[in-house]
């Protein structure tokens, strides 16, 4: 199809009333769907069930230490479940730290500590600064950024490239500017863009050297197996041994969880870092709780014996993802391919699929999306703040919804970017894309 | 048998040389005991196995409010969680919170809530104030205070009577000093003293006129439930109920977890307060994480269908533990009555046995217990900073080891607790007991 922007104005104008008309009879549909979580569906839900059998009334309930799963003790995790994470982490069990059931927990936690308490090489709990900055790499995940905001970090944007954060905007902020304590990192299929760090980016983030001493990666590894072509899964270059290359181990805080393996309400999370600081956190852990569940961490290890069951486990869910993917993928070629008005990510894993409009077109574009019935998340939730500068970044969630439904709410998604594109382009003005 | 004090010097070296004849002789058994922790028992832990099947692969996973278990929501706990819980607390299912597996977690977040973004009725987040206090009736928690000690709060060591707090010295405490931003209780079956707060402790409790605006009363009802007599259980009048009366429905956080209902390292925890605490406190719960782990929950709800299930469930725990706390006065009785070197609590429910020495013998009797091989929580732990200022308080736990084992453990104990008593007779100045 033709670039919208090559057409004259009464074409323009014959395209719009086509397109609201369109619209209009979308709309009467009365259509009621929600993209807007990065949800698991019940069938992969249901993968998982035969787990709530691992462990029963008659099962053993010792861990491999010798503690008793039912009782208080073990504070750092029982060690099949440490052994289990370390793979999805790709680090030593004793590199690994196990949790509760969110690992947004644990990284709100690190970042409590770090506030009230500093870090190993904090001279000064964050608490007593002036100022403590974060650098967001954008798109991002919304949830990182209220948790950042909620302490009252000042949040600095960071644009995202299709091999990470942009590294020559990174290091120079780190380098110049003792502020900024911290960053956050979705490294594999990350959300909601899907991409995944290449080696010379985790490289760069491993040699940096930061003004602060005390600064810290967030590295949140949450899709770490989740891939939607197992065959040809995207490779990441772990952090913590590119950290220990640079001799900077205690530079990175890794994060996983099971929420998308098993159950986005009751997985297990987990944390992995160097000694220093693993011991550190473990030791605010533990004066803050007796031990997280153990029954729920025996009953992971006992489902999945090794990285191979994970694995096989993940192919069951890429099997269920991957058409919603491509159904997207197929309506906004066929809607929007080579229009000029919208970009959009095909990301070989993860939960999301990242679309930009032209520039100042995404809120309206969502407005048109929820009067249709279609609840999208936010315009602007995917930048610290809630703000997107651009106004352009959607992001789409196709996990959670029927296949049926992601093909119909994707339709809408196509008709009202196309419609608030072009209305943009009537009203003339549209900036040059820098893109 | 006749005071000690009554004796001369010659009974009393007498009497030290008999008491070491059998110290030596206990102490070649070889004994290894611990008494040291309020862990529930092997058998005890049994009696929750069935709920291990109460949510399996077959079951339906849905909650009251439709929600998947499973999957991310019901930031609050779904309403079958809150309504159990809200039986334990006497409260409605709204009052309360459904957390995850420990409430002493949920109570170092509201300390930390407090302390980085303050309460509803706070100015300014504690930790920007120059100093913060708590008051700590003691004996009491060593948990508590190690969480309170954690955020840098002055603890305030205010004496326990068997009706709780000395109210006397704790309303003038916190009517005088706005720094004194709350307060630990144990109100039932107290830790370590088993004594359960009188209504006129919770009346003048709940009529305080505190200075600091932001008081808080950390209501820590941990054995809400845990009868040794279910037949003439005590009872404790309501917090909450009592805060209305006074209009001082904000000055109360209340908690209690079912660790010692079902499993100690896998039961759900909970918080109820007033509705604007509970706003409160929920929405940056809300921001931590998605949520807890809702099909442990489920798992509660669906096997204790009410409060009455609670009831009968915990008689059982009580035909466990009574054994055990009647082996322990009854050597007591039999080895310290009448000695007037040792006094203790006869608790009616609760986890534990408090064992006052003369002044200055607790370190001493612990030391030669452990010497001997039994370890009993350590000497101090009951007050701040694990000093106790005269020396003389000992928590006995005798939940976890089998009754043969206690009743070992107790023997020594007393043993040693009149060794430790001689020795200090005989070295003279035995300050005049308070008590």
């Amino acid at each position: 199809m033709a670039k919208l922007s090559e057409l004259s104005a009464s074409g323009l104008r014959e395209e719009l009333a086509a397109l609201k008309k369109k619209y209009e009879a979308l709309k009467a549909q009365g259509l009621k769907l929600d993209l807007s979580r990065g949800k698991p569906d019940g069938e992969q839900l249901d993968l998982s069930r035969p787990m709530l059998d691992s462990v029963n009334s008659k099962s053993d309930l010792i861990a491999a230490d010798g503690s008793d799963c039912r009782n208080y003790g073990a504070p750092a995790g029982i060690p099949e479940a440490r052994a289990l994470m370390a793979e999805m982490l790709e680090l030593r069990p004793e590199e690994v730290f196990a949790g509760g059931n969110s690992s947004l927990n644990l990284m709100h936690d690190c970042l409590g500590i770090a506030y009230l308490h500093g870090t190993p090489k904090s001279k000064t709990p964050w608490c007593k600064l002036p100022k403590v900055k974060f650098l967001c790499p954008s798109p991002g995940y919304d949830r990182h950024f209220s948790v950042t905001e909620h302490f009252g970090v000042e949040m600095i944007t960071v644009p995202m490239t299709p091999q990470g954060p942009d590294m020559d905007v990174v290091e120079e902020l780190v380098a110049s500017d003792s502020a900024i304590k911290g960053m956050w990192c979705i490294p594999k299929y990350s959300n909601p863009t899907g991409i995944t760090y290449s080696d010379t980016t985790v490289r760069r983030l491993a040699a940096m050297s930061p003004a602060a001493p005390d600064f810290l990666i967030f590295w949140d590894n949450a899709y770490a197996a989740h891939h939607l072509h197992p065959d040809s899964p995207d490779k990441l270059l772990g952090l913590v041994a590119e950290l220990k290359k640079t001799g900077k181990a205690g530079m990175g805080l890794m994060f996983t969880s099971t929420s998308k393996v098993t159950f986005a309400g009751a997985g297990i999370a987990a944390m992995g870092a160097s000694k220093e600081n693993l011991d550190y956190f473990m030791k605010h852990w533990g004066l803050q709780t007796i031990g997280f569940d153990k029954l729920n961490q025996l009953r992971h290890a006992r489902f999945f014996s090794d990285g191979y069951t994970i694995e096989r486990h993940m192919r069951r869910h890429a099997e269920l993802l991957r058409p919603k993917f491509e159904a997207v993928q197929e309506v906004f070629n066929r809607e929007l391919g080579g229009l000029d008005i919208a970009w959009w990510t095909d990301p070989r894993g993860g939960y999301f699929i990242s679309l930009d409009t032209l520039d100042g077109c995404a809120k309206r574009t969502l407005a048109l999306c929820a009067e249709a019935g279609v609840v999208m998340t936010p315009a602007g939730a995917t930048f610290p703040y809630g703000v997107d500068p651009r106004d352009r970044n959607i992001r789409v969630a196709p996990t959670f919804a029927t296949l049926e439904e992601v093909r119909a709410a994707a339709e809408l998604v196509c008709l009202c970017a196309k419609l608030a594109g072009v209305e943009k382009l009537l009203g003339g003005a549209s900036e040059p894309r820098a893109r």
